[in-house]
């Protein structure tokens, strides 16, 4: 029985599903930052994946990193499993711009989020939702 | 032709070749820190590799991650493509530790390196190149 960590839940905006991941979309409106969470409870490293579910995230990531860079604004895509933090298999994707807030340096732990508005909540849940998940 | 970016070359010990990626080994003693360079001229991003070639990186970064956890210690390994300062397409894996220099933010950009001695790194390469990479 999958249950997303309590840390997550509270700092990212839930999009959907694809078939292995959970897509959650980080509350933070000054980068497009997604994460993909496998839905596989006591799962803390990409190898400790199956080899099936490995390549099942890796497909789910690809969807992702093409969905983002054709529909948002970014110069670099950041790709990341750390998990220091939160140790619940979690995989970033982070749309970075030169100058952004934390350029060139990572974006994690850098300085607090800036939420979006429940408008732009919705908006951001209602693109993801037709063009990427095909609700 | 493929050539290693200059920054990449600078800051690590080359370990050998797997089939695509040249094999990195950061040169900070700190942290067990490898790197996968997929050897592809002019690629930024993993989704722009063609989809045999993600496989294949996905493959490789598969037996690096078993293989350090398996060989070296640490709690938790973060893999992770930034490139927002070197956008040659580069693949970290860094064992983190609780309590190291860093611990729990990430590694990049946090301090200066601690560069192996020369028996060390000679002692590194020796046990990459027997136990990983089959020499």
């Amino acid at each position: 029985m999958f249950v997303l960590d309590a840390r997550l839940q509270q700092d990212t905006i839930d999009c959907g599903c694809f078939d292995l991941c959970r897509l959650l979309l980080m509350n933070d409106s000054r980068y497009p930052w997604f994460i993909l969470v496998p839905q596989c409870e006591g799962i803390t490293e990409i190898h400790h994946l199956t080899d099936h579910l490995q390549e099942q995230l890796w497909q789910e990531s690809k969807k992702l990193s093409c969905w983002m860079e054709g529909t948002l604004s970014f110069d670099k895509l950041n790709v990341a499993a750390l998990g220091n933090v939160v140790s619940q298999l979690h995989l970033h994707h982070v749309g970075r711009s030169v100058g952004d807030p934390a350029w060139p340096g990572p974006v994690w732990g850098h300085s607090m989020a800036q939420p979006y508005t429940v408008i732009e909540q919705e908006r951001m849940i209602q693109i993801v939702q037709n063009d990427l998940l095909g609700f």
